[in-house]
């Protein structure tokens, strides 16, 4: 064990484990969740050289290999519970998508969702014991957000009870969607409806790709992979073109639309009931985000533990890195809101279970608040933590671009929830949808309930005086008041974004470019809402903490997680008249006293999240502390040291020096 | 050609060969370099795979291929101007790193300017003609930013006259070194030196790595990769361990330091004579901040001039994404910003020019202004276009993440910049460690000339009246009133930050530690004189155009670039009562019509980069906008697809639907 790294430990004020229980959500996860993990690490099946010495074929190759063993030991050891099931795949893959991925998360559920009962007897059972490993196609090159602009056609023959399935333009050719490439051989396709020469819109399909036998494309079926990404290297994304492809009718997904024998179209009872797997999604995200940023900052401030480097005194020895106040100033808000976002995520499941109960009691009330938190929070957080992870990259110097330092990986695996289920810009003018329409309520005498209804006070609070005379009463030292001044920013920028609204159609704009000639200003009103919710969440988690220490320390936490956020926004709370210059300063100096604070327990907060090296994989962000040692000997076994001399001098340097 | 595309080079209001020739410095720049260009491009011997498609080791064999054929033809064309072997090599790697880089750009320079007239005879000529290929090895693993730290040392053996060079420890062992890997059979080897009992700090040794015959590592010599990275994949990043290495006397590099036969030290005349090529790279780098994000705006600009999705009005078509205000305000800041760092990477390769021209006069009178402000300007710049890069990336949506947009490249091939060549917030610092120094001058009285003059005035302006009551005077439609509100607000931080460490000091600590304690302000400060230099250059290129279409496009830039950068820092300007709540909602409404403005000139400025398709090398980014067809050819060719079925589903896949 590193020294240094120790005397870190000994000097933590709160008991590590029990905040770990906390994270985990009770003492018996905690202890579940560590059994799977050493039932994965120590299963030699689990094994594999390190990927980053692996070429991309390779990759996939583990990949497929790990995702088969795992449904085989599943089964074997009964895990049944989705959350454990969840847990097993993320200690398998090390949080790493895969190829069975969508098999597992959109296959599967979209035909225990969608499909009739008879066609559950059909595909379910085949697909559970994966002689149908299945995707689910729903992008199209040209066409993600937009749903309705999708174009792929699937046209009813009566005459042969069939569907007749096109890419109809190179466009329409679905792009992206992973294990398409290589691993699947059906896939749920999205497509355009047409029947009795009308277009019933979107409908989901159920196409065979690929021969039971040989695995090998079906006449009419083009299919393969999309070409190498920004990570995702364990990933065959795919694409697939169909040429006239004929499905028997039973193929469409018909538990909800129909289309009859003779091509009449059944609509569907209510479109609200394929909302839910998208907003769990989102919500998953949210928890993610946290995950993602939590072992970046284990990585980073680890390693700032261990990293000697400069000076601040002349002639003495070179500090711990993470004795610069910069350090702290970069890593100690990060950690701080990889918290946040822990608790967010905690929050979000709770509310997603909640309200799919009442979903399906019928009552649908909270969806749409649901649907834009969890549009607009997905947005706020994986933004902050994409950044926030490559910071975390950087606060490690030049050995953060190493792939031993594990955090270009995490980078590249996280980043793209920015994109995927939903673009964060769409998202977030999704949940400024949702504000704008609560604010119009609100403005028009409706009372408003749920988060939204600070949006009552607004019109009262906000509007007639001057912002700039109204007294300003924020507690910068009270996470209650900055709650409040946080709330109150939402409700000033949501009013800002209507009004801008306003203003437009006084131009005699129309509705819709009114909206997009506001665009700027409802993106910040959703960015501030969701900033209000989180800091609003971190403070109502403090009130379920007993425990002394672990308030006392989490509470700095939200502190300077609240007060960060005013710093970097602090024109938005100067505008809007909630803090005044003098305490801007005030917000400043505390900051700098709560990184001071923390600084002793910054270490044992990470171990808190309680990461084991194998899941971490980092040489960087080790445990014992050990870095060099072991960034020498993974350096050692990389594959350009194989040999000692490079085929390429032979080929190229020695004949070079001959010929100059 | 597509014909959006088209459209939108027909609505541009200005001349964009001319601007062409702005940018490349002159009619002649930009012929010459079509002309290079032109050479290299249709030059069969360097035309290789797609790099996405091949593995590391690959990558590395085909850049020694490309490098070894470079030397070749540089002679053969009789290409021998510093700028014309960048621009050349710039071509044939296509903007990456690659492993003779270090040979060029380190050993050889490094060479001229150190080596006594002995030396030179002795190790040039080889060294020119590649028998010797060498590298420069300063950074240790555990030693980067901070020189005086390093390990490595190199013992005077009188007996012998020789020196012993060693690694002691594992922190000591050289690590990052380009071309150090594989390529290297020689370094130039920074070294602590003893001699005759004493330790006479840094010097620079000649060693040798690697068999001339055989290319095999000599006896105490343990070299090798280390391993793969983010990025560089075709530089071979190595590490060196020396273990009782004996070189010559003659070794030690002696134009200035001397060790004489029988351990005697002496003394270099001047310590200043080295900062040179540091502040030269960095000078450079600027301009690359701007080149990478100019090449970032070219693909995201035209594919979102070709990208059509969801609907701004209901029921027609999907408009162009360029269309959506949120993306205006995503990317035409950042063009802006491209202009920006391009103009003023221009600047700072003049200033050097006629600074080392001094110098060599013997005039280091600007050095430190100059120093100053390359550090500062490179840590500003890289940061602020790694950040863009990848806005630009994401506003290409889910098509941006994959290799064929380039945009992944673009990111991990510049990053490295916020690190390499001083790590950004050291430099930030340094440059602060002047301003800090110029301020207490002008406090004192003394009269500061150059670029850092504005502090004479902030004692006098900025003191002695309340922040608050100061009218304001700042219009925000006038780019020079603009340029006048961004020095108020850095000569005010930096008077902050000053105070900040007045105040520490009152508290009894030491200087050391008030510093510290300070440092985040110190950074802001840094950060606000750079982003005041920025503007400021911007504003005087203006100056410099005569031409009325030209001259009306790029006031908007720079009007567009000087109010984005106070919207987001809009809390300083506030804060510095440099703006009022009023002014700042001019600043959000004239942003808009900013936008709206550059909209039909956007594809044209990026037009003027004039990046040549085979130089982006990005399927999004294609001049003809004809972005679909390419990209499914693209896919098409990568390797998992070379076969229809991949051999993982015989050995897992296959077998696991038998098992369950």
């Amino acid at each position: 064990m590193n020294p240094d790294i120790t005397r870190e430990r000994q000097n933590a004020t709160f008991d590590v484990e029990k905040l770990t229980h906390i994270l985990d959500g009770g003492i018996e996860k905690t202890k579940r969740r560590r059994e799977i993990e050493s039932l994965v690490i120590s299963d030699p099946d689990f094994q594999s050289e390190d990927l980053n010495f692996l070429s991309r074929s390779e990759r996939y190759d583990a990949a497929v290999k790990k995702s088969a063993q795992m449904i085989l030991k599943l089964r074997e050891y009964g895990i049944s519970d989705p959350e454990e099931i969840y847990c097993y795949k993320s200690c398998v893959h090390r949080g790493r998508s895969e190829p069975l991925d969508l098999h597992l998360g959109m296959f599967l559920p979209t035909l225990l969702n969608q499909a009739s009962p008879e066609q559950m007897e059909t595909f379910f059972i085949p697909a559970w014991n994966l002689e149908i490993i299945g995707t689910y196609a729903q992008t199209e090159m040209g066409h993600g957000t937009h749903l309705r602009g999708l174009e792929t056609t699937a046209t009813y023959d009566p005459a042969t009870q069939e569907f007749v399935m096109n890419s109809p333009t190179i466009t329409s050719i679905k792009w992206w969607p992973g294990g398409l490439g290589k691993t699947s051989n059906y896939a749920i396709v999205l497509a355009q409806l047409h029947t009795q020469g009308k277009c019933h819109g979107l409908q989901a399909f159920i196409v065979p790709l690929r021969s039971m036998n040989t695995h090998i494309p079906l006449p009419g079926v083009v299919v393969g992979d999309i070409g190498p990404k920004f990570g995702f290297d364990e990933v065959d994304n795919g694409y697939l073109k169909l040429e006239n492809v004929r499905i028997p009718r039973d193929h469409m997904l018909m538990k909800y639309a129909k289309v009859e024998a003779d091509g009449t179209y059944v609509k569907p009872p209510s479109a609200k009931l394929t909302y839910g797997t998208m907003v769990f999604i989102r919500s998953m995200i949210v928890g993610e985000a946290g995950h993602a940023l939590a072992k970046s900052c284990t990585i980073a401030i680890r390693y700032s533990s261990v990293r000697h480097q400069s000076e601040i005194r002349p002639g003495e020895a070179e500090p711990q890195i993470m004795d610069y106040q910069t350090q702290q100033y970069k890593l100690f808000p990060l950690l701080a809101t990889a918290y946040a976002y822990k608790f967010v995520g905690q929050y979000m499941n709770q509310v997603y279970h909640r309200i799919t109960g009442d979903i399906s009691q019928g009552d649908f009330s909270e969806l749409p608040e649901l649907h834009a938190l969890s549009a607009g929070l997905k947005a706020f957080t994986t933004w902050t933590a994409s950044a926030g992870i490559e910071v975390c990259r950087m606060a490690c110097g030049g050995h953060g671009y190493s792939r031993c330092s594990a955090l270009p990986d995490i980078y590249v695996t996280f980043v793209p929830t920015c994109t995927y289920e939903g673009e964060n810009t769409v998202m977030m003018l999704q949940t400024a949808r949702f504000l704008i329409k609560s604010y119009r309520q609100a403005s028009a005498g409706h009372q408003l309930s749920g988060i939204v209804s600070y949006l009552n006070e607004s019109e009262r609070r906000l509007q007639p005086q001057s912002v700039s005379s109204r007294p300003t009463v924020v507690n910068v030292n009270d996470l209650a008041s900055l709650v409040e001044a946080y709330k109150l920013r939402a409700a000033k920028l949501v009013e800002m974004a209507a009004k801008s609204i306003q203003q437009e159609l006084q131009k005699r704009v129309s509705q819709e470019d009114a909206w997009n000639n506001s665009a700027i200003d409802l993106v910040r009103a959703s960015d501030a809402h969701c900033h209000y919710v989180v800091v609003k969440l971190f403070a109502a988690k403090l009130g379920e903490i007993g425990d002394t220490g672990l308030h006392s320390v989490l509470s700095t936490l939200a502190l300077l997680y609240a007060l960060q956020g005013i710093q970097q926004h602090s024109g938005d709370f100067l505008q809007t008249g909630l803090l005044s210059v003098p305490q801007l300063s005030q917000v400043s100096q505390r900051l700098k006293e709560l990184l001071a604070q923390l600084r002793p327990n910054a270490v044992a907060l990470v171990d808190a999240f309680d990461y084991r090296d194998e899941m971490l994989n980092s040489v960087l962000g080790r445990y014992d502390g050990n870095v060099y040692e072991h960034m020498f000997e993974w350096a050692r076994r990389s594959p350009l040291n194989k040999t000692e001399v490079h085929e390429s001098y032979h080929k190229y340097l020695k004949p070079l020096q001959a010929n100059l």
